[in-house]
């Protein structure tokens, strides 16, 4: 099997993640690394000493790696992940895929016709957890589902350049796109700017589905405890998903209201069941199928079209709240 | 110190609870009971040998009762009401107070016409954790308030005759109104009726306040958990009182962000601690409460004034939900 | 069906709970409550005007009372019990029967002498969970057991008669003998008395049982936290009985250890299941049990007999103590 | 500043950890690994590929390397580290230090005579939460100390070489000698070999302190849960230190019982505080103080002679277990 060999742009938070684990993946190896900071590149340099790293990131552009992970600002995805493909290399760009849903209609257009893999780095979606939630949803045995309340809040860490809808609901976003196989048809938003003016830093999203099916995700860098969980509310089962709790991270709760005609409504109380989750990395699983979809040419889970209707739904989000922030559309309560 | 005796007008769930508690008053008892349904009626005088009971409740309210409890379908409680303060009862009447603000303005006018006590069961201004939270928010130990999220939900019960808001949100509403001292100036309501046609079983409301402050409700009765949360983010202390952990009802964590130049935000990571609460039962000390405003003619903390103020939220929201249902107010995500 | 009156003998923690049960049973009744002290019974009869009252325990004995519950002192439940007995009154004694062996074995002897039932609130054998846990144990569903952990933890109460071992581990001897249907064979104690002298108020039991199987039993005044859990460990299944977590009593753990050749012992994670347990009051079950053996003559779930057991493993387990304390076995760590 | 060289003898699960985080130290690097197994061996030498690796353990003792890392099973632990000090590295031993007493006196003497670090793997004496504690506990702030309870259960990992006692005591009692900085002068031993003959599995230890005070270690291979806990219980304050909750590692509870003459025992029921915990990885606080104490002489926090204390607890805790096998020093319950 060839040796694949990545370069990594942009090494804060998700670079050296991305990095050590694509080093885990067989007859894979990163091996360059560029940075705009100088700071952080000598750091790389010190720390790894056979890395090549650079600043100019044309350089790595233009090296001989196969594929790139574009770890950077969000406003900067699109130009990058455009001279990469440009450029014949495969693409894994951070989530969001792009800012805006111009952008990424491009990028996965572009891809089609230069032949290379451009993938989002959608890291629920390799969740083992996320996984068998998807297995309960497809297998019907949840029976038909009502809706889904999604939880994403945390204290921090503020951004400059893109509010809390494009920094967390990404996550859930594509949990609910993998979850259920469709996109919402409409989208209403809430949400407030407490602590830097025009950067949203709490929001409600209340999603909605042809199917009936509602989702109502609330996303927050301003609370004292950290909650990631997504409940399924379904009519023959409830689903609760706590990335949180290692132990008990998906709980199947066998009760449920059911309608009769007298009493109007009854209630089923049955067993609660914890299945085993043989756990692996989802980062760990991402990457192998970045290597895996440039080796075979299948698309990988999260492809730049998952990415596009990702982006769809938050740029709908944004939209939305652009618009009740204009038009008020809210009920005065009388005094 | 004269004896106080109370009627109880329906014998459902809370009925017999309010009476236990109203017995246990110094002074007060409760010496009739009526129920429209005479199996009950038969119960209660089986069981409590020297109780006047009756189906007839014009039987109550023309008997020597000092005080009437309406313990009854909300639909009722305004003609109930009524007919007991023009018959020179005090009034005590379960949440929400009335069906509509005009019927809730007419009680609270009525009463101070004729001059008798109207309350209504607001357990939870009565809660000492409750209470605990509101010298937090007062004493301004938790800085600048952001915004508020509260969580009611659970399996059932489903009603015939309210839908979800009028049936959970009267508690976050009032506990909102007793926090802060302030009403909301604007709502906007997402919600659905999954399982019985117009009648709305999960809501999230949006309540917006004139300084600034947002409150966020959710209430549901399709949720596999019990969950019964309100979470007040201050910029100086975060709190979250949660009414299923008795040992740990109220946390107060010192943490948060705050505005600087570079970087632009900074956090806050201290203790969280969690006071001790000497426990009484709030519906105890709500029925004290109401014994006590008969006696001195001191308003009691849960008002007919605040019952208003809450079914005025209340009608703003369903007002908002019927709007919305209407008009469609909300943004499509393009396939 | 007769009517049944039942007597109490004190009025401290114990007495005004089961007469609240007693009074739920149909067809029951109690008529008399007989304490020392005469503020308790003026309080008893101010609160419940109808009840004959009285601070001559010989009085309610020589009433028309069908059977005593004897709620007072450990230390005075032999003497109640069997002047209880002689005048042909049902007993129920609160746990431990009796304060040694000797006088638990006479009132056996005398109850069928006398042809009365004779019963010890060992209130957990009527706990819905612990009968799920036996089912669990009885089925086989957990293989073989290898030992069992029993933990009830929590800061006081203290007593002065009593150490924390006849206070608290009757809870647990009386659980393991119900879960088993065996008594232990052997007993370990170590155990401190910390805040008063002579008064252990921390103490650990070993049990050993004749198949092998052991149990350790943790009970203590000094705690921070509300403990109360018994793990029961099987080569097939572990449970746990958490009796502070309402709504996840019993988990049900399928994993386990199993001996192979190489490796030596392999490993088993399966799912946890929660089984749903239809909750009703112990305390009620137990005060139902009571007036049926009355009724049919059958013996109680939580006989004298089952009594006279527990006695024995918890002066065994007072008698290990003591010697311990005299011949002071333990093994000195070199400095 | 020099830098070291580190060679790790044993690539099992620890020796990997600590090679990442001796990598981690600032002018410290791992420059040679060797292993018995060559298949392990030349896993290093495929991941790593500067890496030196070898089969031959002299051929890495005859190296340049400045420090030793044995990271092998106990019962290879002296030799391994004799060899090393006799030929002048500083050397680093996986906890237990050894397997028994005169091995650890010894070592602990040769590294004297030899002027060169040796140290005990004792990881969570340097967690910031047991740091945390340790500063309660010294301060005074908890009072008096009567009694401290320690668990450490889980299912697996088996050994076929040691104990539970020897595998997982060795955390607790270091955590105990270093909360509390002196050794107990008793212990007493209850434990059982369920699976395997011979190796126990489930172990209750007694340990007593001249000063009175009393502690207790659950370790068992045998639980279907994860727990960490030790709760030191003062007659001030009471503390939980739970090393699986990282969100509330050390909670301060402010309650206790205090004795009077009339009633003989009160309660304080205060406030719960849950200190912030700056978190640093213990593994890389012990591997900084390794290379600390080579670069400074100053003897680290694991010296070995705590290493020999732990042995010795270890060492009377197993010779009570022998002797209490052939004594049978228990109380029967009679039938």
């Amino acid at each position: 099997m060839a040796d694949l060999r990545f370069g990594i742009i942009g090494w804060g938070y998700w670079g050296p993640k991305i990095a050590r684990n694509l080093e885990s993946v067989s007859h894979a190896s990163v091996s360059m690394v560029a940075d705009l900071d100088k700071h952080r590149v000598a750091m790389v340099a010190s720390q790894q000493p056979g890395m090549r790293t650079t600043t100019e990131i044309n350089e790595l552009l233009a090296s001989d790696v196969d594929g790139v992970v574009i770890a950077t600002p969000v406003r900067t995805h699109y130009q990058l992940a455009k001279q990469a493909l440009l450029r014949g290399k495969h693409v894994l760009v951070e989530k969001p895929l792009t800012a805006n849903v111009e952008e990424a209609e491009e990028l996965v257009s572009l891809a089609r016709q230069v032949g290379r893999v451009l993938m989002v780095g959608h890291t629920f979606e390799y969740s083992p957890a996320v996984n068998e939630m998807r297995k309960l949803v497809q297998s019907g045995e949840l029976g038909k589902i009502y809706c889904v309340e999604a939880e994403r809040v945390n204290l921090g860490l503020f951004r400059r350049d893109i509010n809390v809808i494009w920094d967390l609901a990404p996550h859930d976003v594509s949990i609910l796109l993998y979850l259920f196989g469709q996109t919402p048809t409409q989208v209403r938003v809430q949400a407030n700017a407490h602590l830097l003016p025009h950067i949203h830093d709490v929001a409600h999203l209340d999603l909605g589905f042809s199917d009936g099916m509602t989702a109502h995700i609330h996303v927050s860098w301003l609370h004292p405890c950290k909650i990631r969980r997504v409940t399924v509310i379904g009519d023959a089962r409830m689903v609760v998903y706590d990335d949180t709790n290692p132990a008990e991270m998906v709980k199947i709760y066998n009760k449920g209201a059911d309608v009769n005609v007298d009493p109007v409504v009854s209630y089923r109380h049955g067993a609660i069941t914890i299945p085993h989750i043989d756990w692996m990395e989802p980062l760990r699983l991402e990457c192998e199928d970045f290597a895996n979809a440039i080796r075979t040419g299948e698309p990988p889970r999260a492809s730049g079209e998952v990415g596009l209707s990702v982006v769809r739904v938050l740029a709908s989000a944004q939209q939305a709240l652009d618009m009740s922030a204009r038009a008020g559309i809210v009920t005065a309560v009388p005094a």
